[in-house]
């Protein structure tokens, strides 16, 4: 095997360094993946610019990046249901089984959790070499890139949030925001049997990407819109009131407007953490039992993402916009930072491009 | 038939006039009352004292009063269900029965609910003959008193808040706010299963009676405890987080301790309408996966608050602490109004005390 | 208006007779309904060839069909939500509204359930002129040709069998049974995110619609196949243990077949009428803890069929193969009943083919 | 610790012989548990008298019993959550973990499930020594008895069914079979808000029990009653059509008897292994869209059923009518093979009984 294990490791604020790393040990249960490609994540993004996301702060080497894809190096001798070569996504999290949240089917709510890339786990995947556990590595059929390997992490994210917000055939939907998350969460709506999808941003650019993806309607929202207006132009556009909405911004002016603009009856999902606190229009969600629900990384939501994006129902390619090798790290992060070239999502490679696709991405 | 329909109208702010009124005339599908015993709610009381409930204005005179029971006088043709004589409780809406929530269930949601005591429905139960339809009057086995008869309206609205907040075997609950409504969900939620209960509320002789009630823990809230000390407490009196909470005040400051204490993967119902707005902690909702919703009424819930009540599983007596005749509604209004004597529910007589009770109440 | 209303009228066993009928009187709350198209369903035969379905016998002059599409002539004067003119696709039954089932959201099990073509009530949609109630005619956007808006009554069916199996994003789904039914469930299931769906029959023909609707497989059921190479082979073909069984049979054969080949924790979902009893493997059912669910008609399911159909997510248009005058009723009859021509869905119209379409069917 | 170890092992048919085995060796993520008492089940007596069930043969020396409570004697040096001296009840079994029954919180579904005295664990309770896991050994509180901890089993088994069954607040239930299952299921459906039960058997001694319980109204079921009788006999009795049915006995008669008085749009809750095959009355299941669920052992319950049997609301104590020391296994086995006494549930005392009860039992 190589001995080449470079790593990008964030040391703090915009202090993004490649460095050899020891290719981890690997234990018995374990599997070592030899890295192939990883997303850039608007977390990662908030790391590098801040050195801190929320309470977590960046207060020692740390490797980041977690939406990534690789192929099996090497297995640990319990482990069966993985070989060499496998190509896998891999899912960043796992819970510590044992506690009421891991056995209720909820690990994502697990107070142990193990995420890569978030203590007490400092160790992310910008790296070449990496290690982890084979229930949470799914296994790519053939035709499937690695490209859309590494993209499964934000669709669960989209899966997740759809499924929490009861997102069923025929369904009305209301997307707040069409980033990345946005935009999988348009796709995983549609492929839900949603009968029409509204999305907004602030940004045209990305809403035309949403329309190019069959969004029934987008709205662009101005700084000079009331909230009223906003209320009155998504029923119009929409043609209806939306029963199901899904809040990727996660803030104050978003959840207002999901649950304004919620028919009665509805659920408003609010993912992304854009606010510590909201002022919500309580009256407003008693008189029409509207459900807020909160959302969370993603809990089963990978067999289900991968099982549609090979079927062709989803198709979330058009959402990478860039291309680096993990030697551009840096270059990297400044063009999604900054969304230089109408970024949407940037790819970085740790393996030449194309090496494990059985037709270039 | 009577020609007395003496009836308690109200004209406007503090002015509540008896006065007689035509007995109603019936149509074919519909039912004439002799209503028999009226609860005070506090809806009542605020229309009573501020001539309005939120956009609702008191702009004509106004029959008020919707906690009722009374025994069918009279039926119209078509009515198969009911005779004269069965005594019964009035559930005091009905829906549209063609539009969407109608068609599903949620009968509440209908935007063309007709709601006595709200407008367009400017009458209400506190006079001696009512009239009413079929489906939503509950006939009352022999044992169930009238008094009980009327507290199924507040009892169905506690069940309904259970319902939504998912309440189950095992459960365990914080109440926000130990009034009636708070009580009969406290009632319900045993009858429920939950495992524990804790309630909370500003006056320590209503968690004295929650706590006659059996519940397993009580919190006097004060002015000088902070947020922080009262998430604390209820962790601590509680033995656990709770994982269903029910705020039975619906204002900021429930909300926030309800989500705030809720365990990981709980959910918060909110009734009650103290504040049209109210700033939440979001990200906490959001990475504990909150689901947060509203309550609205109740529908369908009648049936189980009355199985319930019927079968000895929810006694709900101990509730009514005063009683007053028709010709002394003001006094009641009075004594609702100010708490005197600790009242927690006034039920108001318009036929003689136990006229109509297998054995007196 | 024309006073032509001929009429397709089955007296019994093969008596059709084409007779003029009086064109029905409206009430205030009613519509009048110059019928378009009505597709021929296997319930329609059975009573053309047997006289009876179960219990059911055609013991009077009955008129049947009842997957129909039309435009409204007339409205009564409290109709405010319909207008002459609008095009229509007709829900054939409505409950009663008042009792516990219509309350809850389940009209279909209503206990008075008033059914076109069904006892009590023997006007079904064989005829030029059909009175109905306004809830239950779903307005067609102009697009959707009437062909499509009688599709909707078996198109319902699958929407709803499909609900009941819980079929939802990554849903793993064998489908028992190719005719129309089987064929519209396929549709539906694919529009509600299943990953795979492998359908079966005996009719190898059937099979290749399915294949062309974009089944992952199919499976031809020989009489010479055992039960446990029947399971095999689903598992085979499908490459896993499917969780979500659509039995659009009804019979002992296909419900062993569904049990059997279900995944742990999955759900089976019966329809179909074809034998009153049937043996099943009862322990293999409860050690995968499956959920064999009893369907029946559709609830509230036209409006999402609709929806599909309209945004083009649902095409069932290729499921029609044959078009007859309703002065050929018992051509189309003859063609629905032997399959001539590889018949799926035989379309009778009431009016000039097209006359209410944007575009040719 | 005491070098005694002494263990009932089951040869084969009849041949259960008491020997001493060495006491278990504990790994570091594991629990020594002094075993306390076992109650004897009906699984149990079945190996003891055929020497298998179903396709599980006693084809080893083998040791039985799995409802039990015991003291921690020593624990493993990874394990936190319980020390020496915990009383606590043990769950027989545990998933693999990383399934996916495991993962999405239905474990008792994994194909990996590890259960005590069922193969490939040969190792039952009937020990004075046994090793677990923690995380399926439940703390007992102080007032709460060793036998009741043991009992927690059965009533695990009710408490999954009734949750299978979607026992809720106002639910009338028929319970099919009043053996110890029977009596936990009546036990936890009144616990979790079902208005009405009504039970049947054919033992009247059993039916008085059940009674004494608070069964709403039983049903002796006799030889000589057609079914039609039996479902007419339910529905007088209840006083209505059952909505939830829990099958507790798992064979045709019960099944059928439990679909055909089922209320319509209700659920019948199958467990127990009776019969193998059972031929039911489909289309009754169907026009009712009757939801037939499956029910095995259960998954999540424990802490439920211990939470209610602390609080009180749930006392399961008279189910136990017989105790033996260990060293009278046999004796027991027969009491309860034959129902000596009235036997209900047989406890087996591996401990001076009472040694670990704060009070007597």
């Amino acid at each position: 095997m190589a001995k080449d294990n470079l790593t990008a490791v964030l040391y703090g604020v915009e202090d993004l360094r490649l460095e050899q790393r020891p290719i981890p040990e690997i234990e018995d249960h374990e599997v070592l993946i030899e890295m192939d490609c990883i997303g850039v994540c608007g977390t990662d993004i908030h790391y590098f610019v801040h050195g801190k996301v929320g309470d977590v702060v960046v207060d020692r080497p740390w490797i980041i990046g977690h939406e990534s894809s690789g192929v099996i190096a090497k297995v640990g001798k319990n482990v069966t249901t993985l070989k060499p070569g496998d190509r896998v996504a891999i899912e960043p999290g796992a819970g510590c089984r044992v506690c009421e949240f891991c056995k209720k089917g909820r690990y994502n709510l697990c107070k142990s959790l193990v995420y890569c890339a978030t203590p007490p786990i400092h160790g992310g995947n910008l790296t070449r070499y990496y290690k982890h556990i084979p229930d949470i590595c799914f296994k790519l059929p053939d035709h499937v890139s690695m490209e859309e390997g590494g993209l499964l992490e934000p669709l669960a994210c989209g899966v997740h949030a759809c499924r929490r917000a009861g997102i069923e055939l025929g369904s009305e939907v209301l997307i707040l925001g069409s980033g990345p998350i946005g935009l999988v969460t348009l796709a995983t709506a549609q492929a839900m049997g949603a009968s029409k999808v509204i999305i907004t941003d602030m940004l045209q650019s990305r809403l035309d990407i949403a329309k190019s993806m069959g969004a029934t309607a987008t709205l662009l929202i101005t700084k000079d819109m009331t909230e009223e207006e906003q209320v009155k132009k998504v029923h119009e556009l929409l043609g209806s009131e939306p029963d199901r909405v899904v809040d990727c911004f996660g803030g104050e002016p978003t959840a207002r407007l999901g649950i304004l603009a919620c028919r009665s009856g509805g659920i408003v999902a609010v993912m992304g953490m854009a606010h510590a606190e909201a002022k919500i229009p309580l009256i407003n969600a008693l008189v029409k039992e509207i459900d807020i629900r909160g959302v969370f990384r993603y809990s089963n939501d990978y067999p289900a993402a991968l099982a549609m994006v090979a079927n062709g129902s989803i198709d979330i390619k058009k959402l990478v916009t860039h291309h680096f090798d993990i030697t551009e790290t840096k270059k990297a992060f400044d063009v999604a930072r900054y969304g230089h070239g109408g970024a949407i999502k940037v790819m970085i490679h740790c393996q030449p491009r194309n090496k494990n696709n059985q037709k270039p991405f």
